[in-house]
């Protein structure tokens, strides 16, 4: 890092995200999202790699974060705890002062189809990356890559509940509420196996 | 279609798979592939939209195929039933005939990040086809998703086992054990959710 700036990481997120709301993301450059904060664009390259960062970043930081719970969770956890675990590692990056960031962020992607695809994408590799870390504690491969479109579901489902209008409920508490009802409709499927098998 | 080319598309889909993995996809072009075959370039796109068609363009029949088949199973089929559907609708698609296709076309997306990319959003289109087709039929959001995934995953490990060299067991054997396999995995996964309401 070099010269301080208080909360720059933070500000360059707010601009772009408002920028891209307004011009459209292909149409906002690093150097508009730079001067609307005040900022430089070697400032902006110090927090983000590029623009598309602005928007894709958490879901680095999310993977890093679904790994590191997966595996650092206790021996005795089953698939299911250690999917919770996930989960809960995940509450750090929807704090309610990013609340209002998210309805930007999905309008973003929305209007913009390789943004989508990018989104899908990210997605594919969180379930890569969960799968990966049960197979690790030795959970089978077609358990872990189950489990792990379980986990990914569960947490996209609870982020959008988390971030829809005038939410209030933590997003711990909303992302446990959706692994279980995943996990009933799980023993739903699952049991149909149980009356043929 | 144009003059009478007795096979014209299996032959263009075997000299493409075959350029593709002497020269590298992006390396081949359409007029090689005509070339190859003995066809003209407008025979090509008579058939195909353009090169990448010949490596995705059955993930195209297959979303139709699975689409038509969960929508068109009786009424009183379960969701697991609907998947069992959608994957012996498929069949017609792996066919002996086809199975010595079936490395060529993994090799040549394996040695291309683009058509690894495409290879996943085509997945993420299935799932979707999927979903749409179960919630048509009654099936609650959360179950559409979670039983659409399971549906992807019992595919492509299906369709994994059966491209395997040495495979001779038909695709709609593999493809019902594979499903079992998940749906016994869902059930231990959802059986702890019960444990712990």
């Amino acid at each position: 890092m070099g010269r301080w700036e208080p909360n720059a990481r933070q500000r360059l997120e707010r601009a772009a995200l408002a920028l891209f709301v307004e011009r459209g993301y292909d149409a906002t450059t690093v150097a508009e999202i730079a001067d609307r904060t005040g900022l430089t664009k070697s400032t902006f390259f110090r927090h983000f790699g590029d623009k598309r960062e602005v928007l894709f970043g958490g879901q680095d930081m999310l993977a890093q974060l679904f790994g590191d719970a997966i595996r650092t969770a206790p021996p005795s956890a089953t698939t299911a705890d250690c999917l919770a675990a996930a989960l809960e590692s995940a509450a750090v990056a929807f704090t309610p002062e990013r609340h209002d960031l998210a309805p930007q962020r999905r309008a973003v992607i929305a209007a913009n189809s390789e943004l989508q695809e990018r989104e899908l994408l990210k997605r594919a590799r969180l379930a890569s990356v969960m799968a990966d870390a049960l197979r690790a504690r030795g959970v089978g491969d077609v358990a872990a890559r189950l489990a792990a479109e379980v986990g990914v579901l569960a947490f996209s489902t609870a982020y959008a509940r988390w971030a829809a209008p005038g939410n209030r409920r933590p997003f711990t508490e909303i992302a446990h509420a959706s692994l279980r009802d995943l996990q009933a409709c799980a023993a739903t499927l699952g049991a149909a196996a149980d009356v043929r098998a």
